[in-house]
């Protein structure tokens, strides 16, 4: 029996075959996946590569689990988007529970925004006068918007700006957990909470504390501990506002890495996971409890599919994904769906070098599991969402690029 | 004196002050930015960060510099645009004498095609059936574009399809003189071409010899013997085909870090160099002519403009500009310009770490040379052109993205 593949290989050499059933130009293709009107009609062979392919089934699953396991441990649920920048995948979220979504910055949470996401926490201060305008227009379109803030000139600014517009604006105070940004635990951050239960135009609307460290803390138990040690004080800062008599409505953290973790600390109200819904191989390499190596919580949903565009040797091929293809911020390389022993290496910006592939031929395609999801989602205009080999839908990545 | 920055910084805090003489809100922005009308509008502190900046002072003297050297070598010049992705670039190479662009993907070629640049050759095989089509479209469009083979049934599939469409396509063999694609030199490569010029509907266009790793290697004496051990077997498979009759138009290769190597070899027709527009830290450490250890023959026209979002320590600042912002391929990190003691370190997706950066203030901003100008640039839907502070072009990357 031919197989579709060398159908389509040999399909441009005798075109009499291509009259058959399921033939399409590439024209038909292109307007199929501009109108996004894929379902029944393309599968993965007609997608043009690299292409950035997500696994319905893993992808699903990965948010039913997720979900259902913080809502049983009594722990909202607000994804970030920066790991999927996909306004169809946070609906998704949203549907099956979460509360919303996070946003790294606030040009992605204005384009969440536009396409009707609501719960919206962007993670990163927003700094400088033009900035601070867009908040305040999110924040009037939609004024659940949280925003976060480690700094008190920060939340004077964005005071003023909310007093001018006549609304109130919700800050949170970002917690420096972790080696990045925020403001430290303990009496800095109180000092900073009492400023701004006193401002005018903010409602003041909890902690933030993500430890990036954590999530990635390899080795269950080490991964526990580092993250006890992490979320300890923010835990302890919440402590101590309550006491004063401060509200704090909201505590959140939580990534991938520490869902089953950070759950189990009372006092976290919140989690914002993101890589959960596609994983990659930095995070399969973090430990599962009960300590195994592999950490299969979730599944690989998330490749990138590729074609063999030249054999230069028996024993290597050349594939059409590099540098622009993939993530290249870890020390790992991709790994091939269904053949681990295959060898990647990077062939520069425009290929990737295979080798032990003696039975690979030009023309042949191959998914690759990815190093980093977050950095490789930002390479791409739209992913196109698969069960099987089967495409069902093309997916707008609309906050691709927002890093403003 | 009180300096721009400090009144912009300060701005929201005092609306009156805002009703000065250039004073614009994030709205009015936007618009000039959508525009592209932002001559004598917007300087840097305007932009939205993190930002792509191309120098044009260094930007233009790099064009200059390296069209009149290839002139003067009565060598053909047709810059790389997996570089740039920039339509606006690829025409200021054509006004400063370039025969065309280069173009790594064909949906890079097509993009440069529709905004008016002809001269283009395809430098990776183009496999399938799909875009197969899309080559003889192209070609039906831009007759003079040029495509590469490595593999003899890619070649008759490609004159299959232009026999269908009763045309005739420019077909180059692409030699394998580096690590990736390419068929070997000498007698397999001399076999393709023979099979070239029987193919009724190919016109033997001539060789491709691209040596990456000659560009990069370290030490311009070595670099030269590097250059010269990839090349030789190109230049002799030219001689070996004239011998036999056949003529060779072309024999195309050279890049940033060969330009002054390459071109003292006879035989080899024309460069295909892009770096040398923007430069990178990568480029910066190959060595010059004459000993110097550092490569400065071109200018770094090409920064990331970032704002420091956070100050959690004296001694530490983080800016918006991360994983996301730069290429991470080279193990170098960005540096600061104009500071070269301030260290950076990746912060996560979003954000860069700062040390040694005691005199830094939430909403400075600073500019960063690049670790790796082409991944970089393909981040980025628009790069803003600028003399000195003064933003006087946005630039789109219209062939971002386009990795297909």
């Amino acid at each position: 029996m031919q197989s579709r593949r060398v159908f389509l290989a040999s399909a441009v050499a005798a075109p009499a075959v291509m009259r058959g059933a399921r033939s399409y130009s590439w024209s038909d293709v292109d307007k199929i996946i501009a109108r996004g009107d894929v379902k029944g009609k393309l599968t993965k062979e007609d997608l043009p590569t690299p292409a950035l392919v997500v696994d319905l089934d893993g992808l699903e699953s990965n948010i039913r689990k997720m979900s259902s396991y913080l809502k049983s441990k009594q722990r909202a649920f607000r994804p970030h988007g920066k790991t999927h920048k996909t306004p169809e995948i946070a609906r998704r979220c949203v549907d099956a529970g979460a509360v919303g979504a996070c946003a790294a910055k606030i040009s992605e949470a204005e384009v969440f925004a536009r396409h009707g996401i609501g719960g919206l926490l962007v993670t990163t201060a927003v700094i400088g006068k033009y900035k601070i305008e867009r908040a305040i227009k999110l924040a009037q379109f939609k004024p659940d918007t949280m925003f976060v803030v480690d700094n008190a000139q920060n939340a004077n600014d964005l005071n003023e700006a909310a007093r001018s517009a006549k609304i109130k604006l919700n800050l949170a105070i970002d917690l420096r957990v972790g080696g990045r940004t925020g403001i430290a635990p303990g009496d800095p951050s109180v000092g900073l909470a009492e400023q701004l239960t006193r401002l005018s135009n903010v409602k003041f609307a909890g902690l933030q504390a993500y430890a990036g460290h954590a999530s990635h803390a390899v080795g269950f138990e080490n991964r526990k501990k580092v993250s006890f040690d992490a979320m300890s004080p923010a835990i302890e800062t919440k402590r101590m506002l309550e006491k004063k008599g401060i509200q704090v409505p909201l505590l959140t953290g939580g990534s991938t890495g520490t869902y089953n973790i950070d759950s189990e600390f009372a006092g976290i109200d919140e989690h914002q996971p993101g890589s959960f819904l596609f994983m990659d191989i930095d995070y399969n390499r973090i430990g599962a409890a009960g300590g195994a190596a592999a950490y299969q919580d979730f599944a690989n949903s998330l490749t990138v599919l590729t074609t063999v565009v030249s054999k230069p040797e028996d024993s290597m091929a050349v594939v059409d994904g590099g540098l622009k293809a993939f993530s290249t911020d870890k020390p790992f390389m991709p790994v091939m769906k269904g053949d681990e022993s295959v060898k990647f290496a990077w062939g520069g910006d425009e290929h990737g070098r295979l080798s032990g592939v003696l039975s690979l031929k030009v023309g042949d395609r191959r998914e690759f599991i990815i190093p980093h999801c977050d950095p490789t989602v930002n390479l791409y205009d739209r992913m196109f969402a698969c069960r099987g080999d089967n495409v069902e839908a093309v997916w707008q990545i609309a906050a691709r690029g927002m890093s403003q």
